[in-house]
């Protein structure tokens, strides 16, 4: 099994700077751990914070990878390009979120990638991440 | 530790009846499943189709469980009510949907649970659930 | 052919109190006349002032009944329980209402239940019912 | 007692052409055999693609007539001027629509005709206008 | 001088029934003092129901006329046509409401009329019909 | 017959300073003609830049004058107070407008005058104002 | 005199748990000291989480009692079917709240009760419900 | 204990004029009685049509009293300067209504002064300044 | 190949009076030119500025014709029926404007026209019918 | 040159009392020190509560002054008065805001004078008003 | 002449995959038939899914090239950076869409190039980039 | 002192073409005379089309600079991506427009940015960067 993990704008910025924020872990030793703990899968982690880039890695790996996990940040709002993009690809996307963004701005409550993810994990910090992973294994 | 699953209206038809709309699998076998799966975890499930009987249930296992997994069914978009018993409990609620929501009416895509739940997963059939339940165990 | 009238939330008063408001026939009493009108029908009539035990009674009946005739009255306009109960069950229910909602508050002017109806009938009085029994002989 | 029917735009292709659509009967025949199951009623029958002319036969026949059973078509959702008249007269005005306008576009869930008519009934078929015929006799 | 006055929808039933309504007095009758009182003006008037009829009698008098004094009932808060008739003619028109509009239903507070109108007249009874006309002598 | 002309904020600049703008005529000479055309009435006039002082002046004139002839300006838009002044009195008040405001900014379309005037005359500039004066007459 | 206190959903928890949300004392023993201090006054409580059975509570109280203070908690802003509960009962109903819900969410700034309670206190703490309580001693 | 009473606009009419609407009582004479009932209180009162003599007033007390009783009239819908005064003094203020606002306009049903107020009090006529008043006693 | 061109209200003005706002080129003109450049095609030409006969003469041709070339002109943003008439018919039908109706008040920016359009083609001038003809012939 | 600086509703209160809300700085003093910093500009300073009193002197200095520099407080988002009397005069008004107010209530997210000011400045506390004074300079 | 086609985000998808969405044909090839039929003409082909990229390239040619044709894909809905890239160019650009949007999504509705098009071409398949181009031969 | 100077889309047009829309000067001559002006701050000058070149240099500098002036551009409106990353670094940033952004089309008067940037500046033309600058300095 091969899945990618892609992650959207600022969250390079993960457990780099200001730990009171963004906690203490980076999301590249973060992504170690995954890999350890999940040695018969094939990951891979893809990061920019250029809309254009996510779609030309979403087209890239959408129909070689089993699976796709997506934190699509500030672009998870704003973005219809990423969303069409899913849409033109056969792999499943879970859509993923480290905060309840439910519980933050009006302007962060809609999301133009769930209605095209085969389903949605928020609210569980990077464990987010894992639970996805799991989503595909079941 | 010692979660409680909570279904909300319409939920107990899972299964019984009309297969191509709810699948086969019944929620109570499901949940014999989940038991045996996590043999350490006290399980426990509770159905109603009355909101007033999920605010009185979520009051009384709210202080006294490690977690809630609440599917509140359509009260999920009417409810202030048990968003407002979900504020007034200690233990965290996970929000847990079968399908994804966010492809079907507009009224379905407001959620009063959402954000007064610790986290939220949707779009996994059934096996949103046991998601759910890793989510607290980590 | 066996029919069940529904009604919801305050309808239990008509024609107890205030007739000016309500008319002087009880709900009962009319029942009672339609019950001798349309001697071969098999007739049930249920009042409930709680979302939940109507959704239970609809559960109940709906898939023994050969139609339910249905007022919701306020649960009509807030009730997205109600509406996903008539969604899963198989009988054909027809919505009625006494007054002609459409010329009272702007929020009695959605139906939650009307999009899920076979079909709708509003505005002739206590003789909405029987129009919807008939609905049923054609 | 003498009744109008009143067809707006479009319904003058019911059953002449595309049955999968329309059905098979064409409005003509169903109102031939309304007049012989109702013999001992003058009912007229009107229809015109033309607001204005609807409105000059509302004007018309809404003085003379006991009943008008309107199905303004389109109409329904864009004209002032037809509610208009209806709130001129004297005869008591019934809304009928074939089709359950609920279930369709958000634009056909307004209607100017609802609040200035005596009572509405939709989504019967044919059979809606039997039902109105009907609750004129009681 | 020559000035056309145009009433629109359901306007033709002024004074004709319903004095409570209405009033007593027709439009005709009114229009015959009018004319009196103005003798060296020339005054033409127009009624329909129809918004084609209006169109085609606004571009017909657009040019000739000196002045145009309109009452499009209904059709004022639905017709971008009528408006857009306005915009493509010479003389100038006038809007004219016999009665208060924006003491009435929401819908009736949105004019398409006014923005292309020279000036609006409203609430004065029939009396707006004479201000309107004594607009054009100053 | 006695009849106060009230203006409200900024109409104080009239004719006074950009003649481009505001026409070459201040509203005090407008007045001066008005007052000799119109002998046998007393005419007053108030101007003032204070939503509160024009409340005042309502209040004072309210119950002894025949009428009012309101400009109220940009409170037009704002001011729930100066409607309420003139809910209050018994003297009719017309409301006047020197340009059309429905060809300037949407915030210009709504009206809190409007529902408690008598009438509305709007878009013919200052002879608005005689045409108030007019419809007082009769 | 005879006056029923009536709380809707979560406020069983007041004072139980959770002091620094609820505050220390629970409603029954202020209810117990408003008993004390209105000892002329006959004082019943009543408490539910379900909808229905406050409409229940509602219509056995609305026609024994002098006035209903009414703290309807979540249901104040979901409730069609109390909001009728009280139009349908001759008890005048004081709408109470514990905090000024003005402060708080948008949903909690619409009210289907506040339109018909005959008058509305809020923000008082529990002092609210004894100032509800002198309204109808005056 | 020091408590300034403050009304806004056309509050000067109540009891003057027109009684049917307002009532015999004018505020002054009601006032008198307050001050009667509640001697030991230092009670002042004032009342102003102009909003910026309301704030002018509310600074001047603003630190020197215990308790700010407000009406603020028709300015509660639309004075966010008022609530900014109320939000830059030291002395609790409480909103008072003598009617019910929420059965009037729209317009009147959102309040600038309630989320800056202490508490609010509405519907009890003159009897709601008491219910204030009461609220700081305790 | 017969193709029918329909021109809604207002459209008959082109290039006959105001050249500069309608050029000046009459449609009739254009269209004289547009059947030689095309002579192997029947065309057809109407215009009306009645809503209804622009449906009756759509439902004429719309089971004779290979397609339809519709500028509903102010009809596009108001008329549900003409709407409607497109779908009941055959013909594919494609929508023509003249100027680039996006630039224009935000009312002509919404058309019922174009979603039962096969396509749309608008900003051209009159260009934008020979276009339209040209995508009937590929 | 000669500047106005305008200071709008509840300024007054700056560095006055609550040094943690507005800070230690009266604007007075802050005055005094603008004065001498641009000895070579004539600079005047004038506050008022009162929306009339403001529009008065916007309207006195706004043709003799060469600049006027604009704090309108609340005014800011509920006075088309004051917009309309900067359109008024030939002075180039410069808006300032102490705060961001972006950061606060969307009620304050919405600016009548912005549109009308020749440029804003906002966030940079009193240091707004010398980058104001500086832009005239430039 | 010389005409640049710009593709917006996953148009390089047509035709390579899932030929029962996109067809089979894909751009490139379609392309080259184009260049083939009007061979006179220079024609350009660029595509990208990054937002800037596709800015870029329209400042490049907007100065050079006699026309653009612009299917800017998802960013139609969301990009008024390219919006602005257009209005500062000399070259028109013609809109254009192989779907028919407005049988689409509400967002996919609305269109920031629409506005800033010489004209809009949509719903006419690959033959839309045809008929783009002949709209500049004329 | 180190000071970013940060240009969104379209921006690097300014000067360069259409004098009569961007003026004649381009930005990087103006940014060489405030270099020279500032001799003792380190001014640096990115200019970007691209949404995430603009977040990359936003996180490069963000943690090494005193403070950045941006002028965002069309993203202004469009862009959460970029003012998350304004959250996420140290640097005070000021928002920068030539225009006056409050006259121009709606959609650009909500800013992304203003909510997250320390201060505001615009409408003084290529100005306004320098008066940014001086906000820094004090």
């Amino acid at each position: 099994m091969k899945i990618a993990i892609i992650n959207g704008p600022n969250l390079n910025m993960l457990g780099k700077r200001e730990p009171s924020l963004y906690g203490n872990t980076s999301f590249e030793s973060y992504f170690d751990d995954l890999k350890k703990e999940f040695g018969s899968i094939i990951l891979d982690y893809y990061q920019s914070n250029h809309e254009g880039a996510l779609i030309d890695y979403i087209q890239k790996t959408g129909f070689e990878y089993d699976g796709i996990i997506l934190n699509a940040g500030a672009y998870t709002h704003t973005s219809i390009a990423i969303a069409d993009a899913i849409r033109s690809i056969t792999a499943p996307v879970v859509e993923v979120h480290i905060s309840n963004i439910h519980k933050r701005e009006v302007f962060r409550q809609h999301s133009y990638i769930a209605p095209v993810a085969a389903g949605s994990i928020s609210g569980f910090g990077l464990h987010s991440y894992k639970l996805a992973l799991l989503s595909f294994i079941k």
